[in-house]
């Protein structure tokens, strides 16, 4: 079945961890698990500095070249009956910080969500965060309160 | 850091859940979460039978026009120094049990793996499973005993 539109909106707003997937420049899907935040209609999800290689992250070349992204919610249990996932397909699009005040509510929503924010900074240098707007969005659960279970 | 040979191998072994990314017709990444297990040196992860639609699943039809396809595996912790992830990119085929004794092996290790197969059979009609040769891995952790400390 379905996750109800309320479950689904409490999931946007609370679960902490997604799977992003971009395309990658040969095509293949690229996924990774990110942190992500729901402000203003959209999902913000923020990209650590600094990489090892001195080259931008492999997702935000993929996001600067193909806007198209998936991000997956979902709870594995031993138990099946409660099984259930969330798929929001998006256009994603790399922000600068100093882009204004939707950002500042964004990375404000990130430092709520998310205690170990309190003592990491969420944007490092180069800062740069995927703003992600939903277009389309599918789910599935095994029963009937399986989302509410895990959201327990 | 990367994770461990060793580490990765007890990954690919026990951990009970992946998130499998396909390319869908309009080359967007299809990400759904499945059950997998290793067996012969290739990934399985069997396709539930009847599809409500009566169409095949989109994560088979995906395979078929194009096989490349990803695993993600991770671990989230509010303690982000236990993080994680190791992703595998391969190529998935969708296989019919009777190709042979390969697949009776993958099926004894989809059971062996998981306990809910137990009273579940593992294939339902049409029985159709994929199996994904690995062509490359990646994998990231947080710190040192990040996997071993979600294995334990």
């Amino acid at each position: 079945m379905e996750i109800s539109a309320d479950e689904v909106e409490r999931l946007l707003d609370t679960w902490p961890v997604a799977r992003l997937a971009t395309v990658a420049s040969d095509g293949r899907p690229r996924q990774v698990p990110v942190v992500f935040a729901r402000s203003g209609g959209a999902l913000w999800s923020p990209v650590d500095g600094k990489p090892k290689s001195g080259r931008e992250l492999a997702r935000v070349a993929d996001v600067r070249r193909d806007p198209r992204v998936g991000l997956l919610l979902d709870h594995y249990d031993d138990d099946w009956q409660r099984l259930w996932w969330l798929r929001v397909d998006g256009d994603a699009r790399v922000v600068a910080p100093a882009e204004g005040p939707d950002v500042d509510a964004a990375v404000a929503a990130l430092r709520a969500k998310y205690p170990p924010y309190g003592t990491t900074p969420v944007l490092r240098a180069p800062p740069t965060i995927l703003r992600i707007l939903p277009t389309r969005s599918r789910s599935w659960a095994a029963s009937r309160d399986a989302v509410s279970s895990s959201l327990a």
